[in-house]
């Protein structure tokens, strides 16, 4: 049997349990020209929940469909050339555990990896951190580098690798256990709990000189706090808005904007990872030497089976996992 | 006598007479390494209304200050080398007959141009439209460019850089008036009444093809609305936020940054036209021969006498104006 999560209804604030339906149906038989693969590890991201909200870089999710997510799997049987039984793959075909797909919606993974890395910091996580950081935001050695849920799946890759490039760092991240793990396991210079209060003149307090380099995964007030602390022609890397998905009514937008980006000469740029996969297999093979170097530590935080990926995604929201949030299915 | 205007006291709100006081003293005498000038014409910028509100790119104006603007004058005296009675020079020494200042506060005029098309067209205005538009925005021909207040004094200039650049040009300005004379005269190819309701309605209306390219002078509304019509790695132009300056409440920020900004991998970016004075020389014998050539109008509105520079400037901020808006002082 093919086990799946569908997408049952759309969302009014927090998804739930009820967002989701199990059900189980037959393994599908791959035509000419698709592959049979089957699912090792699921992807969980804030992405999946602004999917729900209408179109964005993709099509909406649509009541009734299986839940989208990007996935790693292995090839159990071919009917396409490029790809042989064994293979591992990577897609968008989301909770379930089989599915039948042509070749152009696959990609062949020929990295040496464990696929708790595969999964996450050697793939779309990692590989938006470090384009979006080093492409987008381009910091300079001695810039101060400020990310919002520091603690995150891109996160934790943007601090690290923000560290490695020279510049000071400083995360944002819900409550002072993750704030203390950011600073002792993984080097930021400070971090500091948006739940506490005082957001703004916590991060003045962190950095001293100003922001150069602001890596925005949430919008809201982190992003608020942000732009108020930018340095002249800093540069705000805009990568997600995680404030505003899983709520019911989406917070005004920045005051600051368009103000302060043409009084301090700012760029806010949007991108999304695709844009740069062209330099794949460039940016992948840094990553993975600096892991294996211990240069960078892949933070994942494993769920095991297909029956917890909604109350996985659910945690998400709720600030739970630290590091990428994958399901284990087979 | 040296007859001066002093910013009077901060208005809450709209500017209004009492926003300015008359006085007169004595014509100063120059120092070592000044110059003497006489101002012959004033520029009136909505960036004089921000100067009041804080700090900006440059320091907040004071209460008792000579009010401050930008200025063409004409050398009366010299004791600094690099200038001689008779140049002709540029500087910020605003609402006064005469001004002592260093020469390293003057820049020499050169071009051979009327004192109108010096105080705008050939300086701050036109290289603010030709740096914004071409550096920041990037135009290609064929894209669609937007531009809001686009019968100012760098709106103006902008739809007409954008239509010598192969775009399709659609403009925003307050009134049906304006607008039928950004067609008829500047050769808009569309221009919308944003006081007559429907705004997004009627920019998607008059941009079939979505915006490639913002150029942002407002803030408010129209940029609310362009942020949602804005095509995939679109560009906006943040060069002013002229719908909040003259208020006593701003209004919140726009709700689509940073969702649209990353979706559709938007850059927002803000300049100043100083940031690329080290070009001036170039983008200002390309704007004089356009406007030799007849390729753009330079459209410039005159008030006489410096004793009408306060009620041009709230006229300013009521749309009274149509391009730049100056003062003849001599």
């Amino acid at each position: 049997m093919n086990r799946q999560w569908l997408y049952a209804k759309q969302p009014q604030g927090r998804i739930g349990p009820d967002t989701f339906q199990w059900t189980e149906t037959a393994i599908p038989v791959p035509r000419d020209g698709e592959a049979l693969v089957r699912t090792r590890m699921l992807s969980l991201d804030p992405a999946n929940r602004a999917w729900m909200m209408g179109k964005t870089y993709r099509d909406a999710l649509e009541p009734g469909q299986v839940m989208s997510g990007f996935a790693i799997g292995e090839v159990i049987e071919s009917r396409t050339p490029g790809l042989a039984k064994g293979d591992v793959v990577e897609g968008d075909w989301g909770w379930q555990d089989y599915a039948a797909l042509p070749a152009r919606r696959l990609t062949k993974r020929t990295i040496d990896a464990p696929l708790d890395l595969l999964i996450g910091p050697l793939s779309v996580t990692g590989l938006t951190a470090y384009f979006g950081l080093l492409e987008v935001g381009r910091p300079k050695p001695g810039d101060t580098v400020l990310v919002s849920a520091a603690a995150g799946a891109v996160g934790t890759m943007v601090g690290q690798i923000a560290r490695l490039a020279g510049c000071r760092v400083v995360g944002t991240a819900g409550g002072q256990d993750k704030c203390d793990w950011l600073m002792r396991e993984l080097g930021f210079d400070a971090a500091i709990d948006y739940k506490a209060g005082g957001l703004r003149r916590a991060i003045a307090a962190a950095a001293p000189n100003g922001i150069d380099v602001y890596f925005d995964n949430t919008g809201g007030p982190a992003l608020e706090a942000a732009l108020s602390l930018m340095n002249l022609r800093g540069r705000i890397v805009c990568c997600g808005n995680v404030s505003q998905y899983d709520v019911e009514k989406p917070a005004p937008g920045p005051m600051a904007v368009p103000g302060l980006v043409v009084t301090k000469r700012l760029r806010l740029e949007g991108f999304i990872v695709m844009d740069f996969y062209d330099r794949r297999a460039e940016a992948e093979s840094r990553l993975a030497a600096w892991v294996k170097e211990g240069k960078i530590k892949a933070i994942v935080d494993i769920v095991d089976g297909l029956d917890h990926a909604p109350e996985a995604l659910i945690g998400l929201f709720e600030g739970r996992n630290r590091g990428k949030c994958a399901v284990r299915v087979s």
